[in-house]
C-alpha cells in the first residue's frame, strides 16, 4: 500500500475536526481519489460520511488501503502549523507509521490496527422532506438559546411559514429562535416536520462548523437530520447525520 | 396587571448586573415611572437601591406591580443579544411568565414568587461627611492593590490633604494607593474619614461598573458607604452600601 | 545597608519572571555596580545566573547587602504598574522592609531572612563545543513538538550539518525539529552534541523569554546546556543551566 498527500493545513485541520466531533478513533480510507472517512458515535447517535476529494490536495497518490487514526493526537500535531502551511502525509511502508512533515518538523506517527476500530456505519436512506440552507451561525445561535433551559432542542418548519425554529421546552422556561427569510439562504418544505434532538451531540457537531460556512438541513419529522456543508471550496463534503430523541412529554 | 417595556440591550444588562453583584433574585417593582430595585445580601452586610427610570426605555407600559426573577437566568437570556439590541420584555397576564423578545428569540422566563424573596430593607440615612468622585478604575485598581496583602480594605479621606487613601494591612506587608487631585474630579471632605471594609464584598460590587463610569463615594468614619453612579445617560441610578468590618487590631 | 533604586518596570519584571522560573525566593545581592542573583531549584537541576547591571536603572544607590525576596510576592506587586512604568524601590533600614513605589501605589514588602533561602549553587565550568544562536520562539516551538509525544527533549548538533535538532521519542511516536540556517543567527558546532533534557524544566526555563529574544545555546554530549540572554539592550543578562538527563535507552 502506497499512500502519499500535501494538503493545505487548514484543509486537513477542518476535515479532522468533523471528525473528531464524532469519534475519537477513525479508518481513512485511501483511495486513489481522495480519503473517505465514515464513523458513528459510541452511542450510534451521531455518524459522520466526509470525504476529502484528490482536488483539495497539492499532491495525491494512494493505490488503496484504509490507515487507523487517533483524530486528537493527529491533529495536535497538524496544530503546529499554520492556515496556509502545507502538511505532507507519507505512510513508511516498513515500520507501518505515517510520516508527518509540517513547517520543518517531522512527526512520526504510530498507527492503530483499523480492524481494533468501532465498525463503519451504513448510511441510511431517509425521508426528509424539508431542506434548509443557513449559515451555521444561524445553529449555533439556536443552540446557545435551547442551552438556557433544556437538554434538548427541537428542530421544525411547516410548509405554510417557510419559517425553520429551533427551540427547548425546559422545566419551568421556553425558547423559541425563528429563522426567517432574513437568514435562510434557501428554504423547501413539503411537509410538517418535528424532531427532538439531544442539545449536547448536536453542538458537538456543529462546534466544528466555522460560523460563516453554509450548511444545508434535511428535516422530517420524528427522524432523523441530515446536516451536510462543504469545506475548501467544496474539496471536502461532510454530511452528519444524527439520530432524533423520542419526546417523552 | 400589565407590564410591557422595551430597552437597550446594554442597558438592562448594566442594571441587572449591579444587582447581580448583591443577590441571586430580586424584586422588580414596576411602577409607571420605571423600575425600581432595592436589595440586601443574605448577610445584610451590602445593599443596592437602583431605579431604571421611565425616560431609559424606548417604550414603557406598567400600572404597578412586583415581579419576582431570577437575576442569573434573566441576564443569561439577555446576554443573548448584542449592546445595542432592543429588548421587549412583556408580562403575560394569564401564565403570568415574563416574554422576553431578543434579536429575533422569543424566550418565557417563569417568574418567582415575589414573598419568597428576601424582604427589601430600609435604606438607612447616614451622617456621612466626605463625598469623594473618580472613575471607577480608581476603585478597582486600589482593590487589586489591597488583595495582594490583605481580605480588608481600609477607604479613608481627611479634610487637610483632601486626598482619598485605598489601603490595606496584611500580617507582613502593606499597601497605599494616594488618590490625589490627579484622579479626583471633586472631593468635599468635612472631617476625618476612615472606615475598613470587608474586599470580597466591595469588589463584587465594583465589578459591573465599566472602567471608565463616575463613581461618587461616600464615607464616614466607622460608618457604612455610599457608592453612586448612574447608566445610560443617566435613566438608571444605581446607589450601592456597604457595612464596615470592625478593625479587630 | 543602603538600598535605593529606580528602574523600568519591564525590565524589573522580565529579569523577576526568569528568576523565578527556577525558584521560589531568592537573594538579591544589592552590590555597587548593581543587582546579582544566582539561585539552583530544589532538586538540583535548573541554575540561574543573573545580573541587573547600575546601568539598566533610572537611579542606583547601594553600598552592598543582601535581600531576601519571596519572588511571587514581589512580581504581584510590580505587576501593578505597566511595561514603562517607573518602579522605586527603597530599604527601610529600621523596619528592614522594602518600599516599593509604582504607579502612585505604596508597598511596603516583608523581606526573607536570606539565611533560610537555599544556598547559591557554584557555576561549573563545563566543556560544551557547541555554540547556537536562534530566537527563543524557535527553542519555544521545538518544546511544544516534543510534548506531543514525550516528557524529554534531546538537543543535538554535529559539525558536518550546522544544523541543530530538538528533538524526542515516545513510546509510539517521535518528533523531529531541524532548526537550519533560516533560523540560526550563528552556529559553532565543534564536535557532536547530544543531550536529553526534562522537558519540564526547559519549558519553564524558556517561557519568561520573549519570542523574539536572541537566545544563545552552548551545548555538549550528555552534558548540561548553558542558555543565555540579555534583556533591556544589554543591562540585564541571564545565563540558565539545565543538567541533562540520563537516556535510559
Amino acid at each position: 500500500m502506497t499512500f502519499h498527500a500535501i494538503i493545505e493545513q487548514a484543509t486537513l485541520r477542518d476535515a479532522l475536526n468533523a471528525t473528531n466531533a464524532i469519534v475519537e478513533e477513525c479508518k481513512l480510507n485511501t483511495t486513489p481519489d481522495g480519503i473517505q472517512i465514515t464513523a458513528v458515535d459510541p452511542a450510534n447517535v451521531a455518524m459522520v460520511d466526509l470525504s476529502i476529494n484528490e482536488s483539495a490536495f497539492e499532491s495525491y497518490a494512494a493505490d488503496g488501503g484504509t490507515l487507523g487514526v487517533n483524530l486528537e493526537r493527529l491533529l495536535d500535531v497538524v496544530g503546529m502549523g499554520d492556515s496556509g502551511d502545507l502538511v505532507q502525509l507519507e505512510l513508511d511502508q516498513e515500520t507501518r507509521k505515517l510520516d508527518i512533515e509540517i513547517s520543518g518538523l517531522s512527526y512520526t506517527l504510530a498507527l492503530i490496527d483499523p480492524d481494533s476500530i468501532r465498525q463503519e456505519p451504513d448510511i441510511p436512506d431517509l425521508d426528509l422532506y424539508a431542506t434548509l440552507v443557513f449559515e451555521a451561525s444561524t445553529l449555533s445561535r439556536g443552540l446557545t438559546a435551547a442551552d438556557l433551559c433544556s437538554d434538548h432542542v427541537q428542530l421544525s418548519a411547516d410548509p405554510a411559514a417557510e419559517a425553520f425554529h429551533i427551540a427547548a421546552e425546559g422545566d419551568t422556561d421556553d425558547v423559541d429562535l425563528e429563522v426567517d427569510s432574513d437568514e435562510l439562504l434557501s428554504a423547501q418544505v413539503n411537509g410538517d416536520c418535528e424532531s427532538l434532538f439531544s442539545l449536547d451531540y448536536l453542538t458537538d457537531m456543529e462546534r466544528p462548523i466555522g460560523s460563516d460556512t453554509e450548511v444545508s438541513l434535511r428535516l422530517g419529522s420524528e427522524m432523523p437530520i441530515k446536516l451536510r456543508y462543504s469545506l475548501a471550496e467544496g474539496g471536502v463534503s461532510v454530511t452528519n447525520m444524527l439520530a432524533p430523541r423520542i419526546d417523552s412529554e
